[in-house]
């Protein structure tokens, strides 16, 4: 568009999970409403996981679709939330029990937004760092149990190779599989017990699926003889990431129950043979349940 | 699905347009989540096309979505509002704004569910109707000229035929384009200035359409020498249906500055050159406000 800057209008969102909901949305519709958005308006997403959701959500309902972009500002925005084309809504704790799949028209990535990011951004970053080199790549999975946050806080030429690398990851597995009916389900490790968990105990996304990853981990030594499971546990633990929880398995099973992959009884787990070999395994809903009660 | 009538679960909702809006999406998600309703859901719409748009728009975001199908109650949704997976909810006066575009899995038609359908939304009906003639089908429009509202309610194999009829027009359009780049856009006939009109003036669809395919008509006749706006005008009288309306054009100019064929201060009109023979024509807004202020 010739006169994007000159038309170009910019509204501010409030940060973190808790305003991904559907007045989140109404109150956004309503103000490109009053800005006179129209099928030629391009919307751009700035900033982290929460934001591209809503951002893409937005996008792909207003004027029943219109075009968007991503600016992510976060590790976490940058190799998992803004790739993909996936967007969700949280609708009370449930995560993502609204959304569409619809692929932005560009992403931006700008690493020195990454210089005022907080620590706890980093930290939650490499949880999805971690969860591509668990299902996907051991040789990535040894580079950073090598290495620590700090060493890529300070090596930033690294941290692009790795954010670079990550994003491939998703691409990749996304490009084979866009409506998640194989392949994609795999991007799905350690964030099934971790969606059910994020919100009821108001966790970060990265400590959520840390302490699922650590979970599934454990069922995939249980189930498939994973060997590797304090190996993961460890890699988490150097990054900062909380791995344990003492939860209400109850409530957490109530939630798990309304879980998207959850099919007749029955809900697809994504667990580990080796770092790098995942598979999906269908598991029963009680003995699941019951698998859970003597892992806690 | 095999234990169907088993599981299946029942929502009522409260009929007419101002219940289209995000809170109800909101309420009837809750009431899925409530219900586990899961992938393996079919989410079913019986109702009047707002019903069935709120289904089609639930079931297309709800766990990114869900499949769904309509039994649809009235005349208009059987020949119209259920047909072609468009669905649209409106925010404020706003018809529309937000929407997808998703086709069902299913129609069921059951005739007679139109021996309860109170007068007022048989008339309502025979706008849409009127207006496949219009645009499509000479022959129709002389048919439809030729009898009234009467004759069709008591020939229920005549209206079953003329229900057929109009179904088969929409799908054909729909079939060729989808998502409206080109012919679905000749569906708009009447509706331009009918949405703009029929929430503020609390309108039925039928009556705002109907005087929206009369300024139409008017406007064709100065932009492309269209000889039928009178028997257009009295086919709409003849069904019982409002044909004139005062009403402010500022303000009306200032909803139709929303309507997303809106483009960069253009909106896409479509005009008839003879009964049968649409064109889609690009009117500057300014152009259209001065015409209609003429035509008022």
């Amino acid at each position: 568009h010739k006169n994007m800057y000159k038309h170009s209008k910019t509204n501010v969102n409030k940060a973190g999970e808790k305003h991904t909901n559907l007045d989140t949305v109404q109150d956004i519709i309503q103000k490109l409403i009053k800005l006179k958005a129209d099928r030629d308006t391009l919307l751009v997403g700035v900033g982290g996981g929460v934001l591209t959701d809503i951002t893409g959500f937005v996008a792909s309902i207003y004027l029943r679709g219109i075009r968007f972009g991503f600016v992510p500002t976060t590790i976490l925005a940058m190799v998992d939330a803004s790739v993909g084309g996936k967007n969700g809504i949280a609708i009370g704790v449930y995560k993502n029990m609204v959304g569409t799949i619809k692929q932005p028209l560009f992403l931006l990535y700008d690493f020195s937004l990454l210089n005022t990011l907080p620590h706890k951004e980093w930290i939650s970053g490499f949880a999805e760092i971690i969860k591509h080199a668990c299902i996907q790549d051991a040789t990535m999975f040894n580079f950073i149990l090598d290495k620590d946050l700090k060493y890529f806080k300070e090596n930033r030429q690294e941290l692009t190779k790795l954010i670079i690398k990550n994003v491939s990851i998703k691409i990749k597995i996304v490009q084979k599989d866009e409506f998640e009916k194989g392949d994609r389900k795999l991007l799905n490790f350690g964030h099934t017990i971790g969606h059910a968990i994020e919100n009821t105990y108001q966790l970060s996304h990265g400590n959520a699926v840390s302490i699922g990853m650590v979970l599934a981990s454990k069922i995939s030594e249980k189930e498939l003889f994973f060997k590797d499971q304090k190996l993961v546990e460890s890699v988490l633990k150097k990054y900062g990431l909380k791995t344990r929880l003492k939860f209400d398995l109850d409530k957490t099973m109530e939630i798990l129950k309304n879980d998207k992959k959850m099919k007749s009884g029955n809900i697809q787990f994504i667990l580990l043979k080796s770092i790098g070999k995942p598979i999906i395994k269908t598991l029963d809903i009680n003995n699941l349940q019951n698998t859970l009660k003597h892992l806690l």
